[in-house]
């Protein structure tokens, strides 16, 4: 039985939460938020211990393991007194926004044999499992072209924006982690082209709205992938992997099968569920099940601080790319 | 070169003579229609002579084939004529509404060695023969049931119905005969039920706009039919198939693949191709050329004159049943 | 927080421990079969009380309410003993095999104002939810005709089957529900026809495999059902609804939205989930709330005593149509 | 009446000459090709002239308008002398493999007030109009993204190839054209990446079988397209549209709309139409008849010799793009 603590109650915080507190083989300890009186209302949600200080509870030697789901520039220091206090830790992305900070984390973590997970929520959803596992089994040969869609359901407000690090390191950093997971190489090349068609103000904090980004591995092998922070018709989440033998696409989710027929059109579905936490669900859950698994089995972390590290590094790439001009070798 | 008379200059008139026309192994002679200047006009489109005499023309020495279009209650004197005269017939169903008239007409044409084809196009729809040949090749292995779904987009006039014999002889008779070809065995039983859901003063000619036909052969086959007089999203046409390997379905023909998101629905496709001109515009080329095919080969019809008696002997049962409330033996 | 026994420990017994142990309003008590180890396997599972005798149990006055997956000859017995218990009941279907014991324990329910629910779990399926919401909302008009598809996976072993009360009030009884669901007239008039093409030797328990039914209500709306034992595909489950202006349809579930090209086939999903279990996992936690949000709300149940009476009705007309080969007034 | 006559009798010739001899209001009156006794042939099986000579063909004063479809190094000479003979001209892309050559036959064409329209046959297929006048009908709103995905069954011979121009001027400048004729922005910024995944020899012929190009118009509007020589499932052509309210997506056609299920998938639809004859049948007939009624109304011919050159510089730019590992401005 992993006893965990979720630190953080924000929307994230409160998914970790859940999952932990309704996982057969875990128990969900403690809650902790320095603001409001957010842990307090989570922690009488799941009936356990809250508090307004993370480190405290982090420090907890009734905890094996921690969920960081607080501020991204916080992740580092709890990440690292968690790993200190011998705590496995599941850690919310980015790492951070400044790779050299994350390089430094990467390093002092290795050092001290800590077992960090990246959580990048979209490798547990069930498609994308399904879709990896037929690759693995050789169902369409040779990989030749990756295509991410990933388009927001509306942007988030100014006040997010302002902190998140840009849409690459926000938003796109997601698919730069499905490109490398799906690709199965490292991208050597980076190129991307960077829009202001919802909001021309974001060039106020120099953001921008709709991106496209191509990767290219030392074999040969493509990766294209399209973000927009709007989409009329819901959270958009698409994959296709193309080779050798054949191809293999994840279509959206909806929360049910209708399809309907009127004097104006055929086969309608309905619009795709709102957003992450509801598109996710299910791979969330996984998610922590799998961290759960990972450190019970004393067995590799199916998402590692390097993953974390690659991803950023991507985004860190297309953000130059974008700015320059330029195809950025990585 | 197969030399083709079409009598009836209407609506299906046309798309015959079309189709012998642009036949690459056929040529339009004539058409012949008693009414108004059809003929003549039918003619002038494609080149060939006109008449207003059927009988004249159908005698013609330069010509091998008939295509008869006319009106239903012509249907039989034209065959026989044509066949006495030693040409080949491709006659439009139904044969005639009165199954006694068919049944001498059959005979009559037998004892001539007369050579008949009964038009029921959609025999000839490439998905219809896609499915056909799954079925063939052992693909769903031994068939249990099949399903019709057959709905026109708008009611026909009051005075066409006056004169159809009825929705089962009219329009339900073109998916007994489908049933028929699709079970591959003669069902043995058939139960119907008939409402006026659309149109109640039907019930002034004895019609019914909404109907679902249940049939059942000797080894314990089963086909469900339901058939509708209007349908606000265009003319409904699909078949399924179901046997102890496998299912097959073939779905509706539209103009173009074009899929719509917005807010409000997604992957929606366009209304459905309004009519059977258009639906099946490539089984009446098809069949067309199985006629042609089988005059020019001297090879058994595709559809013969007992296919269009049974498909007359279903609809006769369907209405008895519908009228009755009881179960009718074939 | 409603308190709850769940009598039974069978497959259907421990999805509503699970439903009612996970339910956040909600608490399990106690779970009771007389059956081997059962009981205490499920107790230690979520953490409650197990016994062998339900009569005990359910006269436990810590008990709000009792949900029934025993053998179904014990469903009427247990029922009333609950009813007299002040008990609210959640019953599993059929509430019994003979409509006579049905009608009286239906009486008997209604002159103790008993609280009863029958478990027709399909209703609860977020897409025939959605369906049913649609129709409520007028958006296809005038319902006109119903088509419902429901095939299991393969058939169960004959020593259920001896006890089922054959494929009718067995299996297509929750079509029945879902006919009169969707209708929302009740039928009045029912044909069946049924065979035996999967296995011949149901002969000799009387029995069935394969059936085709068609319903129809008092102002003519018509219902289709078809139902089969065995499918290669997996458990297929469809409905259609038809009407003036429009037409909606449910599709299957299946476990991912991975689609497959390759060499032999395009846009091919994987087959259907497996079973009920699986299948309707969503509709069976749903149902649960749906029971204990009336209970604690003192509002109506949402499938009554009733309803289940009805659906065994036409499935007892049903198999009269298909022995007697005659359309059976109900 | 429109006389035409076809240069070239190789596959897209026949293609040419059977819609201009099919043609309601055309007139096929003569076939030429310098090559063996495709001319002869194909005038046999059209009854109309035949000859090996191109020049003399074009001159002939019975004709109105000359299609091209001869290799692509006589393209510009023959126009050119088509139009210098008062021929409306009809040719196959590309112009010509050097832009500078391209450059000069615009000029002079432009000069002679010639009217020549470039064969870029997808435009003319039902689904891209489709696409079109929904956009124009302003349905998704302001464009943002265009994708276009295009894969070939497989790899044309190594003679071929040798004489292509490569694959971006060969087989990518079809999307080009489209890409700028679905961004209703000239492209400004190409970048381009490409490999040899299929056939590494083909660095021999400095030549490539996968690629990536991202375009950018001024606006900041984005397009990706993506091409392969080989494809397991047939000939993938697919293309996106996405804008403020929505989205447009075109999906590839068959022959039938047969889906199949069975023990090992469910929904499956056949391989792809083998290749673009079949594919753009509809297309290249509406091609020409959209020429036809352009010449007939002296009207602006649908696609322009600037359209040509524009969607020729492109694919110069992803080559050097690709070449350069830079980002190309056009």
């Amino acid at each position: 039985m992993l006893r965990v603590a979720v630190l953080g109650a924000g929307r994230i915080g409160r998914i970790h939460a859940a999952n932990a507190a309704l996982n057969r083989d875990a128990t969900l300890i403690a809650v902790a938020d320095p603001f409001g009186d957010g842990a307090q209302n989570l922690a009488a949600e799941w009936g356990c211990d809250a508090s307004q200080d993370p480190i405290t509870t982090l420090r907890r030697s009734d905890i094996d393991a921690v969920v960081i789901g607080t501020p991204t520039d916080t992740h580092v220091s709890l990440t690292l007194e968690a790993v200190r206090n011998g705590k496995a830790v599941l850690c919310e992305k980015p790492i951070d926004l400044d790779i050299a900070k994350v390089d430094e984390a990467v390093a002092e973590v290795e050092r001290m044999n800590g077992r960090v997970m990246v959580a990048f929520n979209r490798r547990f959803d069930p498609s994308a499992q399904a879709m990896r596992k037929s690759m693995d089994a050789g169902e369409i040969g040779d990989l030749r072209q990756v295509i991410i869609s990933s388009r927001d359901p509306s942007p988030p407000p100014r006040s997010y924006l302002e902190h998140s690090g840009g849409i690459f390191r926000d938003m796109t950093i997601h698919d730069f982690d499905m490109a490398r997971w799906l690709l199965g190489e490292e991208p050597v090349q980076v190129t991307a082209t960077a829009s202001r068609l919802i909001d021309p103000s974001l060039a106020e904090i120099d953001d921008f709205d709709t991106v496209m980004v191509n990767l290219r591995t030392a074999s040969g092998r493509q990766c294209h992938i399209n973000c927009c922070r709007a989409t009329s018709y819901g959270y958009d989440q698409r994959m296709e992997v193309f080779g050798a033998d054949g191809m293999l696409l994840n279509e959206n989710l909806r929360a049910s099968t209708l399809r309907r027929w009127s004097s104006s059109y055929t086969e309608a579905r309905e619009p795709l569920l709102d957003f992450f936490l509801e598109r996710y669900a299910d791979a969330y859950r996984t998610e922590f099940e799998h961290f759960r698994a990972a450190v019970a089995n004393n067995a590799p972390m199916p998402v590692t601080m390097r993953d974390g590290r690659q991803a950023l590094r991507l985004a860190d790439a297309a953000l130059e790319s974008a700015l320059s001009g330029r195809v950025v070798a990585v």
